[in-house]
């Protein structure tokens, strides 16, 4: 499939090109590349909403800039599409998000207009100070650093940070906040209504303008009441301009609001902008989905990253199943939740922004007391959990097992140092897909299993996660971490009755003679295929779900290690002190010798994909898995191999 | 020694007795009370001046609310002293942060006074949100909740983002801000620079009360005048209620400033607020080291623990060594930089909030342009440093081991990802002593090991440490992460001539025959004692300093797995994924077979001391080595090893 861009797109094959334009032929190149953007996304899939919401800031920045020497930093980044389309890969722009394709995000090796790889949200400000800076300390005076921020990345403790740093410090800074009024679902907190009191001039601007024509009138009663007058506006004016906004509080100049979607407006301010020294920020209301009608007028959250859909009639292309599919296990988590806290009064859920996305949606919607979506804020999701726990509820904290690093801290100090009786969904867990390496979930199982007091484990199908949450829940453990993959499970008939599971411990779901395959999570479904075919060809291999990384089932271990001198480890994680570790370190505390093969992520990072591709380049895919029981079958006869 | 408090205090057990007191008698408390500690910390050490500072506030707090069924927060924590006494622990006060004595910071199993362990900044608001919602959920709508914060600690991000969503929230909880301006060393950043203009008036209060007035005048213009006047004034306290106020445009009730050393006023505007529902703050104006003469008016910087001195000249206790002594590995980092800096102009220095503690304020004097402390913000400073990095810059970005949890996902999401050029220097990497489980840097080598393109190493001395540093420096390796302990190291002539390392090799110290001894870091200099001991008893250690733990010197390896069925290895940091993992891993990995024993942080919190009686506790130090080498020995002749 060909895709054609608009006669003026076509010829744009940098932001040079597009500065040779006349202002005002800046709306005839967003509306073609809205079209194009169209065109692709709904037959390749990707995010939709947001990158359609920035087009004319998109064109409006190349155009009033000097790109990539002034340097242009998108927070978040699934919103650039218009910024690659118009940086050199307009071309290439339909494998966005395909295997060895063009990143979702903007990505340095990929561009040199892409200055920062973003993907979590809120690092914007901090690194295009650190450019800021380095420029400054370079003497490159006229060069400028912008910032796109969201006003629901904004609410990331990073970007308060920054901002606070940035305030001080002299440079060429722009933080331009693209205020939609929506992270991916719609956005939350004090600070967004602070924003849409500002935008909706309720307060800020109409006071503004209204006080200062008041003033003027004043100015009729005479010489006593002109001084007065002048007096009151002199304070007003301090009061308004020096301390009456959030963003002048940090000690930016805060400019705005304006409409986003007026690009030859926002050019020319942005232009004007480039005059003023110091930190600034630019206030531009923008709506997702902003010139395609159904995702304008429909559900944002829904636009976000809406699947194929027909660009005409505005239908989702749903291909129907033709038999019952098994859940995603996002599905099965936001249904269970609900389940589970009909039942126990204490039960809360807890989401970082992402109500939609793990599905907390179900339970915010039946218990909205109950449900706390706290914006995006991975570490006040945790701490606040920690506080919710020290009083006696049981708050399940979902985050995806890549967002977790951001609240590492807070897991380590504020709950399990304590103690507390947080329950950790870690969604995500394992290689996500197309999001690529920013958002793999590929540390959790290392970085979990070393901190004291935490209980670590992986559900291998949707039964395991609705008895993990159940177990987890009946009575005080401590802090639980439960972690499960993006995607469908294998269960249609997933909504089983709650048992409850003995902590650390596993399942051996097969004996075998030859080889022992220990797996945790869902990825021992595959290794149960590849399993079944080595029985085919004469090797009996034994399957352990071990289902906790820590506290390890040292009974079925010794089991194992006692019988098998072959051992496979599998995994959808790090290798690097993850899962397999685990193994070993049991194994050399237990003076246990066995030639053992770890099987998982390797260390590096893993582009994107879909999943399957990805198990496979990363080698812990069925294929895999025979092909090392073979080869541990075949070291017998030739190799040296450990035996105790 | 025995210390005797004053008759008043020595009359309060417990918050309630002080609540029994006239509101009259609160300032004979603080007195006494102020006293008290001075006394105690004097002779047994501790932190000194954040305590003292807040000692009104924290008689008024347990005198005006219900504790502990009204919660008390404590941010950060080193300024709880005069909480701790007052709730039960005054006699036992001067066990405070030695080994089996009280935890200098609140510590949960302590008191039910303390409701919230802390010890990292910046998760007081968070923290009693949770609590504040949880008595919301349970109908205890008398119930208050109090987060106590210093304008320090609210630069930490995950502050703004409980402020975020506590705006929205409609829950009986008090902010106390406790601005002193100051963190350990002078607080910086924009929020500091506004808090001060509010607090001296420039602005806020100035144009409040002047305004006020104003307006009052204009009434006496006649009818049309006090109609544009009476609209002015809404129009004003529209915009300076709702807008005019970093706090208020977060949603919060802003009080204050207040003098936080007038205890009977702060205690009745805490009485006062207990009828304001909703989310409030108040701003408590104080001295650090107040009421204390050298504290309060000498370096405030030197006053937050200054170790011991003499209570009546304030003269700080220095012991005078009859020899030369080993530096700081401290002092050798912050004198290392500036010489390196001196030499390549591409260095910057970044540190959040720790220039004294980490001594980059050695950098920040010498070259002020090119050493930045950017405040409690652990997330910004590697992200500014990864900005820097895109520019060409070449960060050393000093966070202690414990703190950079909470920069976790910057360094994978923004660094390691894009394989940038930042130096990450890791202070206070294993146990640190007094500062107990909330400080101690146990973490960071499993943590810092499963980061694709890590560097990941660890000086055993001062000479190692510099070397390290010239080598990360030196030329583009990435991210190349440092480790070094709390404290002194073993070169009294430490400042050698630099010497590139190269990465990935570590030293053999020492050859041996019977068992290998692996260490990594300055714990190594223990093994080395333990090492020459080990060969007066007949037994002969190889002694190998590895240096990195990535990546591993595999060369070296084989020669040890080859050559010895012995092996120890020796780490400052977790058992579970740490050093001893790595090096497990390439014996699985390449089929080696030996009797290896672990030693290292085993896995559970462990509570404060000094260094060594925690290694001792942990079963790390010289005896350990020489214990495990011995069994080692003996298990030849009876136990059955693994031998490949």
């Amino acid at each position: 499939m060909e895709f054609v861009p608009g006669p003026l797109l076509a010829k744009l094959d940098s932001p040079a090109d597009l500065r040779k334009l006349d202002e005002k032929d800046l709306p005839e190149v967003c509306k073609e590349l809205r079209q194009y953007i169209v065109d692709i996304v709904s037959v390749k899939g990707g995010h939709f909403g947001a990158s359609l919401g920035v087009v004319e800031l998109t064109v409006a920045l190349h155009w009033a800039f000097n790109t990539p020497y002034d340097q242009l930093v998108w927070d978040v980044g699934h919103q650039a599409y218009g910024h690659k389309i118009l940086t050199g890969r307009r071309d290439n722009f339909h494998t966005n998000r395909i295997y060895k394709g063009i990143s979702g995000f903007p990505k340095r090796s990929e561009s040199e207009y892409d200055t920062f790889g973003v993907g979590h949200s809120s690092t914007s400000i901090s690194a295009a100070l650190g450019m800021a800076v380095a420029s400054r300390l370079k003497g490159e005076n006229d060069r400028q650093h912008i910032a796109v921020i969201g006003d629901g990345a904004i609410t990331g403790g990073v970007s308060f940070e920054g901002l606070n740093h940035a305030g001080i410090e002299n440079s060429n800074l722009l933080v331009v906040l693209n205020d939609n009024c929506m992270s991916i679902d719609p956005n939350v907190g004090a600070l967004k209504e602070y924003l849409t009191d500002i935008t909706t001039s309720h307060a800020y601007n109409k006071v503004k303008d209204e006080v200062w024509n008041l003033l003027g009138k004043m100015s009729k009663f005479g010489a006593n009441a002109q001084e007065v007058a002048s007096k009151v506006e002199n304070a007003f004016k301090s009061a308004l301009l020096k301390q009456s906004n959030y963003f002048e509080s940090l000690n930016f100049r805060y400019f705005g609001p304006i409409d986003g979607h007026d690009v030859r407006h926002v050019a020319k301010v942005m232009k004007d902008l480039q005059d003023i020294p110091g930190p600034k920020i630019l206030h531009c209301v923008t709506t997702k989905g902003k010139g395609y009608k159904p995702a304008e007028q429909g559900n944002a959250t829904k636009w976000h990253a809406p699947g194929l859909f027909d660009k005409d009639t505005g239908e989702i292309i749903k291909i129907k199943p033709k038999r019952p599919e098994p859940p995603k296990f996002q599905e099965v988590f936001g249904h269970t939740i609900v389940e589970l806290a009909e039942k126990n009064e204490k039960i809360i859920g807890v989401t970082p922004a992402m109500p939609s996305g793990c599905s907390l949606n179900i339970m915010m919607k039946t218990m909205p007391d109950r449900a706390f979506d706290v914006a995006i804020a991975e570490q006040h999701a945790v701490t606040f959990s920690a506080g919710l726990a020290t009083q006696g509820m049981i708050p399940f904290c979902n985050i995806y097992s890549t967002f977790m690093q951001r609240a590492y801290d807070q897991v380590i100090h504020d709950v399990a140092l304590q103690n507390l009786h947080v329950i950790f969904c870690l969604d995500r867990g394992g290689l996500v897909g197309a999001d690529g390496p920013t958002h793999h979930g590929a540390y959790d199982i290392a970085y979990m299993r070393c901190i004291p007091n935490m209980i670590v484990s992986a559900p291998m199908n949707e039964q395991e996660l609705r008895n993990l949450m159940y177990t987890a829940q009946y009575k005080n453990n401590g802090p639980f971490s439960i972690r499960y993959p993006r995607g469908t499970g294998v269960m249609p008939e997933w909504r089983t009755s709650f048992k409850l599971v003995e902590i650390g411990k596993g399942r051996k779901i097969k004996v075998g003679e030859h080889v022992a395959v220990l797996t945790i999570g869902a990825i021992g479904n595959y290794a149960a295929n590849a399993i079944r075919d080595l029985e085919v060809m004469g090797i009996s291999a034994a399957h352990y779900d071990m289902r906790f990384i820590k506290p390890l089932d040292e009974e079925l271990l010794h089991e194992v290690f006692k019988k098998y001198k072959r051992v496979i480890t599998v995994e959808d994680g790090c290798l690097m002190g993850g899962f397999g570790s685990a193994i070993i370190e049991f194994m050399a505390d237990n003076n246990y010798s066995a030639n053992i093969q770890r099987l998982g992520i390797p260390d590096k990072y893993i582009e994107h994909g879909t999943q399957k591709e990805l198990y496979k380049e990363c080698g812990y895919f069925e294929e895999h898995i025979i092909e090392t029981a073979k080869k541990l079958m075949a070291a017998d006869s030739g190799k040296k191999i450990m035996v105790g």
